[in-house]
């Protein structure tokens, strides 16, 4: 029997699908399946790292499948209600609206804003009551959550779980039973969410979703997870010129990983651009070169690409920057550094009072922009080019 | 200082007050307490055994304090969404409703009707929303709810525990929040629960309320807790007859244990009787009349008392039943026994088949009362006076 269409572009970087011969016979039905993705509304700023799931869903989309971009706004209206966690204060309505009309301009970039459902989970939430969440958690057991590994972790070290932890993802699982989701879409880190749906939808007489995790991408320095907090990111509403150069700026190795799950060129592109690296008949500077134009074209269109692409040329071919930069690695043994600090440790300035002055002077850039702040601190696991003067450049990794 | 009025009163019979300073602090305040006893909608038919708690509720009423007798229909509306305990389906409004009336029936033979305020705990749980519960729910952790005794056993044994079980307490500890208690009543294995409304309205920012537990009664064996399964039980609804004959049938020492919890007699009439029982002064047995008569008057008023008074003497002084009845014990090692089985273990039939001929022949009573069904399961823990024919008698307990 020979596979139904679409399936292999599903699977393509996709970690884990639960069950995949489910995925198949449902690929071969002749209807829209519905894909269900959840998005937090507290962080519409999204990077490179959450289009991944985006590229997933916007496959499904392609495929004639009916792709829910589901909203956890009845969550986001709660906030954490333990108080514990100053960073997340309950939201109102209308930072919700605000936010969604954000996520929407960024993923629309991604998604076919024609063919993208935007679902909000209040409107099933705010209609359940406390006698309806008591029936819910009902359904699960405390032994099977305390499996969870956060919470089997937190448990067994003697750190505190509220009891309402474990409600949210049933919550989470509930959503799927309310959409009579096909397929739900997640991080790795989802796995165990995602599953509760399974079972939530098997509890209310529906077949169980098939849970579809992608990986969590790698930022610029290929090692650690992309996060804003690690200074590891590219973002989706970073400058044409920015978002070039941090994309030029990867490993060879990191840009294979990148193309399985950033680009949405076909299976024998890809095929073909590895084939021709190994044979040595292509450099792969120029294959990242086509990864760095795919993603910035997908958010800045072709006139912002051909602007990045110029600027690029211009510092780099035009010798602003030698062809090869030192890599220098320097330790933040506290999790960040002053600049000065990373430039006198990297010895492209003498001193730190040195770094302070060139600093003043305006002759010290950051991936090509000019820095004002000496003392601003470089978190460990970030990997950015420095240049001091017209000489002296590096690319130095902190960690 | 001097104990403020009623301290002693209601120090009487109770397991445990916490706190009993705050107690007594609270008693001189010159206002009204409120007062809360939780009572489940799903079992009207009340016994001895619940009136310790009602005869504790009077007292408070007895010294002006605000007795607010609470009806868990929220919960009982619930049932067992878990599916698993069939005994526990959801109760509609109407049933609700009606045990409400029938628990009002039996109550107001206790409580003065007039100052008793009877609430629903739906008011304010069905207004709270999903949200509102997990809102609660964030009020406590996973790791003090698994201290109570029966969810910290039933973890270690591996047996499961459904999330919403977590939930039950909260929503009985938010009742104190919502109706503001001053104090709540339960019975020693209520505990855990009542400490979860004290930590709740810390939370919500109130002065936590006493917490007051009373010993659960012993039933008629003197040895297991009261309750119907058990067939130890005093129900008050039992004929005046039947009611009186089952308190003269403990024992010495278990009438002075339900001295302590059902008699609504003063202090001082109590230590007057212990000490004259001591002293050789007056037989127990006229006591025991005391509290039968008291026992049965609350609920069956002078008449229903006089005529069961009448009925006692008739069979047992004019030696329908000699003075002194042999004790008898059997054993059923699975629970329970078929009263034939009883009655031949007991020697009062030479065997089974003689036993179901007497039965047949109309020959035996239970406490006083024809039985028809020689194949009736008589449950362990369960002591009753047994006649076969005129001559041979004896009081059988099974266990």
């Amino acid at each position: 029997m020979s596979s139904p269409a679409g399936l292999a572009e599903i699977q393509r970087g996709a970690h884990e699908i639960i069950q995949l011969e489910d995925l198949a016979d449902r690929l071969a039905e002749d209807r829209p399946l519905v894909i269900k993705a959840g998005f937090d509304p507290t962080a519409p700023d999204i990077h490179l790292g959450h289009t991944v799931l985006i590229n997933k869903m916007r496959q499904f989309q392609d495929l004639g499948h009916d792709v829910v971009f589901l909203i956890g706004d009845f969550t986001g209206m709660i906030g954490d209600p333990s108080g514990k966690n100053a960073t997340r204060p309950p939201l109102s309505e209308e930072q919700i609206r605000e936010n969604a009309r954000t996520y929407e301009q960024q993923v629309f970039k991604i998604l076919d804003s024609q063919r993208t459902r935007i679902e909000f989970n209040s409107t099933w939430m705010n209609r359940m009551g406390a006698a309806g969440m008591i029936r819910l958690a009902a359904q699960h057991t405390v032994a099977r959550m305390l499996e969870r590994d956060d919470f089997h972790k937190r448990y067994k070290e003697g750190k505190s779980i509220a009891i309402h932890e474990f409600l949210y993802p049933l919550v989470q699982g509930y959503d799927s039973v309310a959409l009579e989701a096909d397929v739900e879409l997640g991080g790795t880190d989802q796995k165990f969410n995602l599953l509760v749906g399974r079972h939530l939808q098997h509890v209310y007489g529906q077949k169980p979703q098939i849970v579809l995790t992608m990986p969590l991408l790698e930022g610029l320095d290929g090692v650690n997870k992309m996060s804003k907090s690690l200074d590891n990111y590219v973002g989706v509403t970073e400058p044409a010129r920015v978002m070039f150069g941090k994309v030029m700026s990867i490993s060879d190795e990191l840009m294979w990983r990148w193309y399985d799950l950033l680009s949405l060129k076909p299976e024998s592109t890809l095929r073909e651009y590895r084939r021709a690296a190994d044979a040595g008949e292509a450099n792969p500077r120029d294959i990242k070169w086509d990864l760095a134009s795919e993603i910035v074209e997908r958010f800045h269109g072709p006139a912002g690409l051909s602007q990045a692409q110029d600027d690029f040329v211009a510092r780099f071919r035009k010798r602003e920057l030698p062809d090869e930069i030192p890599e220098v690695a320097v330790e933040a043994p506290d999790g960040s550094l002053p600049l000065a600090n990373v430039l006198k440790q990297a010895a492209l300035t003498s001193s730190t009072s040195d770094a302070h002055r060139m600093v003043k002077q305006g002759a010290v850039k950051m991936d090509g922009e000019k820095v004002e702040d000496s003392r601003r601190e470089i978190p460990a696991g970030s990997r950015h080019v420095y240049q001091v003067g017209k000489r002296k450049v590096a690319r130095i990794t902190v960690h």
